[in-house]
């Protein structure tokens, strides 16, 4: 397959196999050492996520756990892990580009064993791919080494347009030349080069259908802005990508979610990262990232500010909180990095109104009115909520 | 926005606004001549969609109903859909963008009426979507006019890569040269010229990352593909795309999905269209879209064929079918499009195994495999269902 695929790929692979080779060397170390077989890996644990105050981030402390291949209750954890990097280590040097549902089933089979006296156990390596899922990202903390960077893909939503080129694999691609439709974001946002930018901004979108609207009214030709859409809860690929942006271009970044507990967490999930998932935040979660709107303020204004909605506006669009909703809205009002008094504010305004709206009530105000003035005013008078 | 916005869009507005107030004009023209205004909109029933064997399409059959503005039981929704045409025709001539959630927003109000002894009346236009949803589709058939045709937009999951050149707005896409990424299809397929193309198939995934995977492993330089994917059930603008790509194109279709009554589905909706939707399928439905794979037989073989996979791959891979999926077969055997003796056929070993597989599991054993042996070999010896 040589001319088929990417020098790009082909460089990224030997690095990501060096890395991979050279951390579980370790334990033929051991072995040869005479020592039992250990792998410190740090704790993915809820107890073992931190919210970096500083850095705005969730990361990992330093708890890590030994997975001793001697030890009874580890020995099968420990099989897995060193099975799932000898699959992951293969596909590198063999130009595959393995999903993690892929990984699932390469990895899946029954290991028989006789015990001397004739016995036979079978034990299944996995059943359930959150069994290996576990195991890779034991493999990612443990090697410092995404699942991107080891050429592991997946399904991607993200897109992109705007004034900027970008080298891809071996290609150049202009943004800004996409017509009516789209960039769709690679999954392994890290092999992308910025080859030029001219825009001021990144918008990012939580809604496709929206992010069309804006597309092709000519927003962010209009503004100089970076048109994104994470269509939805954003993946791991649009993280990365919107983070880079931030980072290394210096384009600041404005969050558009529908007014509700469902789109301040996805503006969550951007600017912290998931907690779940907390050791990926370093790489992929933007702290600098602003959520721009709908805010509650928008809805209803107050002191300072005068509502974009009218009276009959409201009656029309507003959409009656769900039980669940309230009670997400309560989770995330104690969540550490909501303590700010800008969102306690808009949390109290939400659980005071129990209202929630969708961008599109404000597009059916006139697309013109979301392009060219609600969205534009908010970011001239940083009318942010951070 | 003059230079914002595409020349091609500016020309479809005027088309469709032209259109629009040509078919509604009919209902002044009743009422100057003293006539109660009558439309008659096609039937959208179940009992008045009809298989047409011959074009291998579901379509609406010859049943129109009569909707009367001074009969009282359609007087409400006669107003709907008259509302619904002006805010379209408005959104038309406005430059506007909606989306169907938009147009729902736009028209959502309340009507107070008082009659002559004083006594107030509180009417909405509409409360939930699906009735706003229902009066667009009036509209639709009424006009023969597509959403997109009116420039109504939606979220959109379909992406391509290729060699082949498409103009879409003022630009011209190569989509040889989308790097890692892909080049995500508008919302208005209709839209889009294809300028030139180089390629002797249209292959359609359904899963978005096998997509990826058989991109990057470069499998359409390799076979002369247009390689496309719906990310899981087709949206309509994928279909318009995949059926332009064949019709005016002529490339042979072929669908690879799940081997599970899901995946015949999302086969079934590329090639028919969709039941309850059968008036797009005119424009939107592929009819010579064959089925790909994974067939029951690759999994199994038979007396003519070897399967594709050995009785420990079986063992590790096969999902056994939930209760769900045996119901879904038994409905789908029932159809008129599936009454083949090759689908028939395929239905049965289901039935009989009660098994299903992911695409994944083929990409599993190696993606050299699935690339470059089972999906050409396929199509070499034109192995398919149909």
């Amino acid at each position: 397959m040589t001319e088929l695929t990417s020098k790009v790929d082909k460089e990224a692979r030997k690095r990501a196999a060096g890395i991979l080779m050279k951390s579980f060397l370790k334990l033929v170390e051991d072995i040869k050492n005479g020592e039992p077989p250990v792998m410190e890996i740090p704790k993915r644990t809820l107890s073992n996520t931190i919210y970096d105050e500083k850095r705005g981030l969730l990361i990992l402390g330093n708890d890590k756990l030994k997975r001793n291949f001697l030890d009874l209750n580890e020995a099968k954890r420990f099989m897995q892990t060193v099975l799932m990097a000898s699959i992951i280590y293969d596909a590198l040097i063999n130009d595959e580009y393995p999903t993690i549902r892929d990984l699932y089933y390469r990895g899946k089979h029954s290991i028989i064993l006789r015990d001397p006296r004739g016995k036979v156990y079978e034990e299944n390596t996995w059943d359930e791919q959150k069994e290996s899922d576990s195991v890779i990202m034991d493999i990612e903390v443990f090697t410092s080494l995404l699942r991107e960077d080891m050429l592991i893909l997946s399904k991607e939503k993200g897109k992109v347009v705007g004034d900027m080129r970008i080298r891809s694999g071996n290609d150049i691609i202009d943004l800004s030349k996409m017509g009516h439709g789209a960039y769709a974001i690679e999954p392994t946002p890290d092999l992308i080069d910025f080859v030029d930018v001219n825009a001021e901004f990144v918008l990012v979108v939580e809604k496709d259908a929206v992010f069309q609207q804006l597309h092709r009214a000519g927003f962010w030709k209009q503004y100089k802005a970076i048109l994104v859409t994470s269509a939805g809860q954003p993946d791991r690929a649009t993280r990365r990508f919107v983070r880079r942006l931030n980072e290394e271009l210096k384009l600041p970044v404005y969050i558009l979610t529908d007014a509700d507990p469902y789109g301040w967490y996805i503006y969550s999930v951007f600017r912290i990262g998931s907690i779940s998932l907390s050791y990926e935040s370093e790489r992929l979660a933007t702290p600098n990232a602003k959520f721009l709107g709908v805010s509650m303020t928008d809805i209803f204004g107050d002191k300072s500010k005068k509502a974009y909605l009218s009276e009959q506006e409201r009656r029309n669009y507003i959409i009656k909180a769900k039980e669940a909703d309230v009670k997400r809205a309560l989770e995330i009002k104690n969540y550490e990095w909501f303590k700010t008094k800008g969102w306690q504010h808009e949390i109290d305004i939400f659980l005071e109104k129990k209202s929630k709206l969708e961008i599109e009530a404000m597009a059916s105000k006139g697309l013109k009115f979301l392009a060219f003035q609600y969205i534009p005013e908010k970011i001239k008078n940083q009318d942010f909520i951070s």
